[in-house]
């Protein structure tokens, strides 16, 4: 059998983002962490982490995580049929990946009844829906929440139901960029767009026929984004549910004529991942239909 | 002179994360790109990019960095003398390094005006506040809010005010975790951690004589991290600023007598960074302190 000693190491550096932190979580020193990652690369004749700052796992290091991660989620199962396997009495955790804006609206409270139920805590990982498989392509998490259908191998993937988000804009910013009545207006006045991977506010733009280079902030955090709009800043497109209140009290309004834009999002999640993660995921498929369009 | 088309070329795939988007970004293909980084690195007789997934500048890679940052700062202000010496007539971008929770609360309204005022979009890049100046370091952003006061050389820093941390949780998560009336359920009872680098939390406990491992969620969200406490999922730190409705309206009250957190914020930017920073450097020193504590 693989030594987990070394495994366990390496997922500690990858998961912690450093080598002093993983020694801490372990519970080692940090020469006993990189002693185990020498050891672990010499028996493979190969590296399996880039030195950078956080360190990046090797396309060979990526594969072993994913074997962690995946026996992990099998030890688990093992456990409550063997109590007592493992020494450490802290709660289970599920390392999952998901776009910001589910976790600023409907997740926590679709999930929460599971956590309650069975105990378990869960390291959150963000990524845009557009590329959130690839934390799982790396092993480093056991499930995500994507906009991307096609689950990867060994893996399946359920459609949840699908985030409506609409193009907003203060009434003031309205009237300071938007008011000609051109359609154009919205190519100058600036746009907040979360990040290099949101396509949200060009799509938008094209299924109005505008195309071409858009001034614009860019602001990674969902409620940042509403901030920023709510200031008078840009205008962006918004999760209808992250923005009850200030669509209610006409805090926020719609910019321009265009339909909202639904995004699907899907629950991709290991094959053999386990009861825990096989309980999660009925769960889900229950409960977040409540605040997704299906 | 150097060759700023290189560095351009550097700047820009460390920007956008990518060597695809950075061609995009430049109008080149993407060998384009790629023969100008191969050339900067023959000139130097060492490598910028380490070809991660995204490109990370090596130590080389973040000195040219920094010095393009502030070159752009330069040429901003000879521009506003001598119109016309900058082709594009997109608005003027600041990259800027600040906390999860300031983009979250105070931020937007702090600086709206002088953004509306000077035309200028905004780039946000995200880091806890007590590792934020690395991306100052690093020449990525031309100002950064955090918690530490000592300046880089080269930068000045000033106090902003701070923001206060309550620790808190929804009434039904305290019934259920910490009703018993022993100080020693925090540790039992499962908290909310922001990220690796967030303390707070381990500051609260220790406050309270508490030392030792406890159970947390992560959540790199800031409007997560409430959702995950109004879903009574776990108890966490959070601004007052944040959620003054909730405390209002009793959804979150404080777990135990433990007196709140106030982390100061600093304003690093650079000294030679022209006029355009000097001045939201101004416009932040007044407007800041009617959100922070001070």
């Amino acid at each position: 059998m693989f030594d987990y000693k070394l495994l366990s190491a390496l997922a500690a550096v990858v998961e912690q983002a450093g080598f002093d932190r993983a020694a801490q979580a372990l519970g080692l020193s940090q020469s006993a962490i990189s002693q185990r990652i020498k050891l672990l690369e010499a028996r493979l004749g190969q590296p399996v982490l880039l030195r950078a700052s956080p360190p990046q796992p090797t396309e060979v290091g990526r594969r072993l995580l994913n074997h962690v991660q995946q026996v992990r989620l099998l030890e688990r199962d093992l456990q409550t049929q063997v109590p007592g396997m493992n020494a450490s009495r802290l709660p289970e955790r599920l390392r999952i990946a998901l776009n910001a804006d589910s976790l600023s609206t409907w997740w926590a409270p679709a999930v929460a009844p599971f956590c309650a139920e069975y105990g378990v805590v869960l390291d959150h990982v963000l990524e845009d829906q557009a590329v959130g498989l690839k934390r799982m392509r790396a092993g480093e998490v056991a499930a995500c929440v994507c906009a991307v259908e096609r689950p990867l191998a060994g893996a399946r993937s359920e459609f949840l139901g699908a985030m409506r988000y609409r193009a907003l804009a203060s009434p003031t910013f309205i009237e300071r960029h938007l008011s000609s009545g051109s359609i154009e207006d919205l190519l100058r006045a600036p746009a907040i767009v979360f990040g290099p991977d949101d396509q949200l506010q060009h799509r938008y733009l094209a299924s109005l026929g505008l195309n071409g280079a858009f001034s614009h902030h860019l602001c990674p955090s969902s409620e940042g984004f509403v901030r920023l709009l709510q200031s008078n800043l840009g205008w962006g497109l918004v999760p209808e549910l992250q923005v009850r209140a200030e669509l209610a009290s006409g805090a926020l309004v719609d910019v321009a004529g265009g339909p909202p834009i639904d995004v699907p999002l899907y629950w991709h999640h290991w094959r053999n991942g386990g009861e825990l993660l096989a309980e999660l995921t009925r769960a889900l498929g229950q409960s977040a239909r409540q605040w997704l369009v299906v």
